[in-house]
């Protein structure tokens, strides 16, 4: 399937703060329309044509053929941008392949990308001549509503669009999946002098052709600064992870998103923030080791936390890889490894019961990979991901995953309480091997 | 698809060697139907038609309806099958479906599994009016050349089969794909007085429609003591994994494979030998930590040694199961660990230097389970499995997974080297994990 994107428009109201095309500002690090051909590549769409108007040239030289994203990209120029954006969409005739089905969107409108997946997933169903549009029915937590398109919906069916509806039942989220009758209905509606998007889909509406895919994703039409931190947060609350545990998602991704929205526009690679998030709890197990418990549990929530930015950013960014899963999961083991290891080796030289302490640290340190392990050979074997909210059951509300652990050691350390700590760690780790042994044997 | 199993014969000179049907007859622990059965069942065969004779009841009682093997099986009964086994072939008419390709085998064949899902590849190609005949061009690596069906071909096309040629190319494995030609010509072989099913075939390889599979999988056809012991070791032979390392292919196999040998017709469990394996190995910690470090050694490996059994049973019999699989590399980390923290244990309160000896036991120790951490976090990343023998570069020299690891704590003990032994475990399997990030980091 193609995709074909609307980057028409001048954007004169967004001058005052970006001196370019608003397609190419950058949100996060990442230029507006390239987010939008991202998350379309992620859900299957390699083929784009973007309808460029206002600023041609500028376009063509950013985005290229598309090779370094991994599409191919062609362009259409639109000489009548200035009439209305019914012209733009019309302009991709230009390149219609008959009976091809293909989404439209906005260059400009940020979508939480999950959408794109629920769009194209309702191509087969979608009737030749008829259209989906993407609708949301949160009309009150719409911004600016009153510069969106609402939408009469009767059912899943729309039955008018406009901006200045008295009384709708949704707003249109400016994506849409389309057949060749949207660019009858919107040649139809330019003979007729009405030069807009809305004109030619309300055309489809009278003839109830204009179904309504109704969105529960997030999404944003960039228009002022206003509208970019609100596509910031959207972003941002789309990183965190299902298979978070406790500590993650209440303590340590409030923490870890603000950092993101920080380091996202730079240059930094989420290998290397796993890797100084490596440096820091070894200098977490150092203190530990050279009896400064207080900095070393400080240091390792740091790390903690930092090690959740790695794999926000890789995400937010689309670099995502599967050598930097890898790379983050073997560092990760060997922070906890270091910092076990210095807890340890302090204890051991202040006890009295040097025997007692060299046990316990071993079974503490032998308990660090076990969750990693189980994890990962439950997806090996089953191909389903292990989910510790959903498959831990009571023992979800231990802290052996590794936010947990190494809150615990946080504490252990704010606390001088290193024994005990250890103690509770290999009591822990091990005990959530065995309830997962257990209950795995009657699930899998 | 389906499979239509010949087992009309009476087996008469096998009698003496077991008194019953021949296909019920138990190959290490599996009658050899039954083995056939889950082999089709693995290449996605459900459906099975046996063509009963001379056992009729004694078949019908044994297999039942399938359901104990997750298919379905229902039976045809050839009252003309001393005649000939083409009138058995030719009793699948009854329940032939119009058009229907099928699986065509002697019930009281051994196949290593493979070769069936190399059959059924073929499916699609099969033109209507062919069929495919698995064959065997090593011809002097056949068992009792004189009673095999020989096969003149042409490319891989069959020209003539028979017992009694002069020159040929191959023998036939008695394994076909077939369309409903085979039964046409099985129909004009009968009707002119010839029962056998090459007479059958020889009708069709007159017009060039029989397709010859040159297989290179093992098989035998099951006719006495000989080739029951010649079946055995093609499904032991076939039980070695690809991924197996250096000390485990060339030493720990050729032990477990004759444990396996003998334990496969018990009713003994692969998760029963896991949990025996680690029993051993905790034997073993307990040894090396009380100060015996021979029998310690010689414990660990013979642990490792069973760690293969319990896999080569869930093969061979078709046990398989993602928990048998989770369960045993969970039970064989701790038993590493356990082992580790004997020899460390020992060691600390024998050195002069307990702190080292604290710190190197705690490296050996976390080095464990590495190898298996970057294996599976690799294979859940890529889908691929992680095979050192071939992704490991020089370092596959280096004894540092499991059979390498378990070799060198039997040598230590058995040297009575146990600071020497940890410090090596401690460095291999770091190192092992440092090399595989670095050549990682080219490959994914």
């Amino acid at each position: 399937m193609r995709a074909a994107i609307l980057a028409a428009g001048s954007g004169s109201r967004f001058r005052r703060h970006f001196d370019g095309p608003k397609p190419l500002f950058p949100l996060l690090g990442v230029p507006l329309i390239v987010r939008n051909i991202l998350g379309l590549r992620e859900a299957g769409v390699h083929e784009f044509v973007v309808v460029t108007g206002c600023y041609d040239r500028e376009l063509r030289d950013y985005l290229g053929d598309g090779s370094q994203w991994g599409v191919s990209i062609r362009y259409v120029h639109n000489s009548r941008w200035q009439l209305g954006n019914g012209t733009s969409a019309h302009t991709f005739q230009e390149v219609y392949r008959p009976e091809e089905k293909f989404v439209l969107l906005m260059a400009d409108h940020l979508y939480e990308p999950e959408v794109f997946q629920d769009v194209i997933a309702e191509a087969e169903q979608l009737d030749e001549g008829d259209v989906l549009l993407a609708a949301d029915r949160r009309v009150n937590d719409a911004y600016r509503l009153e510069e969106r398109t609402k939408i009469v919906a009767d059912g899943d069916v729309a039955r008018q669009l406009g901006k200045e509806l008295g009384q709708f039942d949704a707003v249109d989220c400016g994506l849409l999946l389309c057949t060749g009758a949207l660019l009858e209905a919107l040649s139809q509606a330019i003979d007729q002098g009405r030069y807009t998007l809305t004109d030619g889909v309300n055309i489809l509406t009278r003839e109830g052709r204009v179904k309504l895919l109704f969105v529960d994703r997030n999404w944003v039409d960039v228009d002022d600064l206003e509208s970019c931190r609100r596509g910031e947060n959207i972003l941002l609350k789309s990183l965190i992870p299902e298979k978070d545990g406790f500590v993650s998602k209440h303590l340590n991704r409030k923490i870890s998103l603000r950092i993101t929205r920080w380091l996202a526009p730079t240059r930094v690679t989420p290998n290397q923030i796993s890797f100084f998030s490596f440096l820091i709890c070894l200098f977490s197990a150092l203190c530990f080791g050279l009896g400064h418990p207080f900095a070393g549990g400080i240091l390792a929530q740091l790390g903690c936390i930092l090690d959740g930015v790695d794999g926000e950013i890789a995400r937010l960014n689309y670099k995502k890889s599967s050598y930097g899963a890898l790379f983050d999961s073997i560092l990760d083991r060997y922070a906890d490894y270091f910092m076990i290891i210095g807890m340890g080796y302090w204890w051991f030289q202040h006890s009295d019961y040097p025997g007692f302490a060299l046990i316990v640290s071993m079974l503490a340190l032998s308990g660090q990979p076990m969750s990693m392990l189980i994890k990962e050979k439950y997806k090996s074997s089953t191909g389903q991901t292990f989910i510790p909210e959903r498959d831990d059951g009571i023992f979800r509300y231990v802290p052996a995953n590794r936010d947990g652990r190494l809150f615990l050691i946080m504490l252990g350390g704010i606390f001088h309480l290193i024994p005990a700590t250890l103690i509770i760690l290999a009591i822990i780790s091990h005990g959530q091997t065995i309830v997962r042994l257990v209950s795995l044997r009657r699930k899998m």
